[in-house]
C-alpha cells in the first residue's frame, strides 16, 4: 500500500573520491525499488571504457554553454576545466510516474538543486577516515599529481559542508552504504508530510461516521 | 561505523485494534536490532495467558495513583475504567546504552510522550481500511458489545490524529510495516542532527589540514 505516490528524488553526493558511484551501482543492483539514475551532462572527454549515455552525456562545451542559458539545468558546475550538469528535462516526469530519481553530484551542485528542489533528500556519502579518502584520490591513478592534490584540497573544503545535508552515511562498505540509502527512502515515503494527503482521501471524516 | 550511538525511543502508536502488537513482535523478530520493549503498567486484570511482566506489568490501583503522584510515568491514561501507564525509569537508561526502546501506547499517550521527549520518533499505525479496522474491533470477542462499540468510537477519533506523528505506515501486511518502521529506525540513525556531532570529531577541521 502506498500513501505516498511520487517519486523522490535522492541527491546522492560527498567529497571527490569517497565512492558515490560504487554506491550508487550498489543501490540499483537492490531488488524491489523503481529507482532511475539521472544521467550528467559533461564536457571532459570519455576516460577508458566509458560510454556515452551510460557514464555521462559527452557534450561540447558550445552546446553546454547554450543549455546553461536556456536554464536546462537543475545545477551545473566547472571543474578542471571541464563543465559538469544535471538536465532538468527528464527528472520530474520521472519524478511523477513514481521513479525515485537518484542524482550523483558534487557537493556544489548539490547546493544548487536544494535551492531549486526543496523537497529533494539530501543524502552525504562521508568516508569512514580523512585518510582513506587521501588514499582513494591517490590511487585512482588516471590523472597528473597536481590534479590529485586539486582533488584532495577540494575533498578538504566538502567535507566541512555535510552539515547542510539531510543524512550523512558512512561509506565503511558499499554494501551497508547502499542498505542505508534504500532505508532513507523507504522512511521518507512513509513521512507524515508525504502521506497525509492520501491517508486524509482513505479516511475522510464522513466515512468515520458510526456505521 | 555508528555515528549516532544513543538509542531512539520508537513510539508504536494508532488506534484500538490497528494491530499495534503484532507489529511491534515481528519487529522483535528481525535479526540485527538491538531493540528493547517497554513494558507498560495497568490496573486492569489480566486476559487469559497474558503474564505478568511480559504483556504488562499488572499493578494495583493505589500503587498506579501513588506512581502518578511521583512522576514516574513518561505517559499514562485511563480507559474504561483501568490506568495504563509507561515507567520513565528504566527508559533514559536503555537509549543511553544505545538500545532502541519501542513503547506501544494509545494515541492519547503517545501526545503526551511528545510533550515530555520530543526527539522521540512518533509511528502511526494506520489501517488498510476503515471497514478492516472496525472488522477487527468486532471479531476479538474478549469483550461486550458496549465496550466494543466504546472501542470503534475511540478508534474513529483516533484516526484523525494521525498528522500529528512523524510517520504514518500502513499495516496491510504485519511483515511490511515491520519492515518499514526498520527502515525508519536506520533512517533516523543517519539524519544529520543526529550524526554531526561525531562526524565532527572524526573530521576535525585540524586534521583537514594538507598532509
Amino acid at each position: 500500500m502506498k500513501l505516498d505516490e511520487r517519486g523522490l528524488l535522492i541527491v546522492l553526493s560527498g567529497p571527490s573520491g569517497v565512492g558515490k558511484g560504487t554506491v550508487r551501482e550498489a543501490l540499483f543492483k537492490m531488488p524491489g525499488h523503481d529507482l532511475v539514475y539521472s544521467i550528467s551532462m559533461t564536457t571532459r572527454q570519455p576516460r577508458d571504457g566509458e560510454v556515452n549515455g551510460r557514464e555521462y552525456l559527452f557534450i561540447s562545451r558550445d552546446e553546454f554553454q547554450e543549455r546553461i542559458r536556456q536554464n536546462k539545468f537543475l545545477e551545473y558546475a566547472e571543474f578542471v576545466n571541464n563543465y559538469y550538469g544535471t538536465p532538468f528535462d527528464t527528472i520530474e516526469q520521472q519524478l511523477s510516474e513514481g521513479k525515485e530519481v537518484v542524482l550523483e553530484i558534487e557537493v556544489n551542485g548539490a547546493l544548487q538543486v536544494r535551492e531549486k528542489m526543496k523537497e529533494a533528500i539530501f543524502i552525504f556519502i562521508a568516508p569512514p577516515t580523512m585518510e582513506d579518502l587521501y588514499h582513494r584520490l591517490r590511487s585512482r591513478g588516471t590523472e597528473s599529481p597536481e590534479i590529485v592534490e586539486a582533488r584532495c584540497e577540494k575533498a578538504r573544503r566538502e567535507i566541512e559542508l555535510a552539515y547542510l545535508y539531510d543524512y550523512i552515511v558512512v561509506n565503511d562498505t558499499v554494501e551497508n552504504a547502499a542498505d542505508k540509502v534504500i532505508a532513507i527512502i523507504r522512511a521518507e515515503h512513509a513521512k507524515t508530510e508525504r502521506t497525509i494527503a492520501t491517508y486524509r482521501k482513505m479516511f475522510p471524516k464522513e466515512n468515520n461516521e458510526r456505521k
